[in-house]
């Protein structure tokens, strides 16, 4: 069984996708993260319906996150 | 009696079709969970009212999650 | 007094409808429940606005549910 | 003082109506409740904008629950 | 300082206005609380966009609650 | 370091605006608050979009608060 | 490793852009925060979908706050 913070281990320095409550998602590499799902992104891309906008390195907290996939 | 969580054990290693709060469902194989019914999902593809889409690899928050039904 | 857990214990191997907080409702057997009105459906249907689909079994999340009302 | 819990306490066996948070309300006898203001109602009725229906005995969950008055 | 729960202790056998968190707000006479704030309001009249009802008894889940003002 | 216990605690007896989670605002002089930053205002006024009106002593429920600022 | 709270530690003193659940932002000092990602700023000016507006020092509640961008 892989336990999703393991997932969130392995996936330290690499490129993830968050997908957010709200319908946003954002891009960037995963540098950190909490027992609450917190997680620090560095080069973070965030993208909306008609948008797209850099916001560098940003710490997302963890109840507004739907889903975290790795690419 | 069937307690949810032995459910989920049950379907370790199995397509399950995830239902979200906001609508949207995801698809794919469940390699994980935790006691927060966060859940590590392979192959995943998510579908929304117009769109379908691959996201591989995916940790899915439980507290966005409304069902899950192994398929 | 009937408390909220008993209902439930005595609703095992029942039909019962839930209803969701986005106004959806799901109709099945009840075969088991956790402390947080997580619960395990058999023969689950699930009933929108204009649509009805099969779900078959389902692990319902506790925290999404408005009532349960056995039939 | 009346505790909150008092007034369920002495609403035991008596009509109450209950508002919810999305904007229905449900009537019904009071059977039993739990710390969390989940509740058993019997011979109850939920109303919304344009309908009535019967549900008979039903379990609520506490947190979708605006206000009881007992009638 | 005027700790917010002594300020519900000073207002028992008073009217209070309740705003809740769907834009509708309450007004009655405060017999009692609890520390969720949860409360016991006498004569009670709820008031909405374009309609105003007599709920008389009523307790109050407090997570609903924006404001209480004692009038 | 200034926590934000702090900046409250230097607020006492000052005018603070308060922005609440749907958009309204009050603005009054802080005379309490407790660890979930419930406060307690006096003077208040209540501004909506196109509204204001006079509130006098409100009990503000911390969790729609989304921020406070000393006048 | 980066851990979120070391990320805020590392930001005091510096601007910081944070977005809110409502789809403001706001952007100032940050001068503080607690274990609850409560927040201190200083200078800051709130950012809506056509309008700017300046609030000074402003406490900001960790449970409205999607991420934080330092500067």
């Amino acid at each position: 069984m892989v336990m999703p913070q393991n997932l969130l281990e392995k996936s330290l320095g690499k490129k993830v996708k968050i997908l957010l409550k709200d319908g946003r998602s954002m891009e960037g590499t995963l540098s950190g993260y909490d027992e609450y799902m917190n997680m620090v992104l560095e080069g973070t891309e965030e993208e909306g319906k008609e948008m797209k906008r850099r916001l560098g390195t940003v710490v997302l907290r963890g109840n507004n996150v739907v889903s975290i996939s790795p690419q």
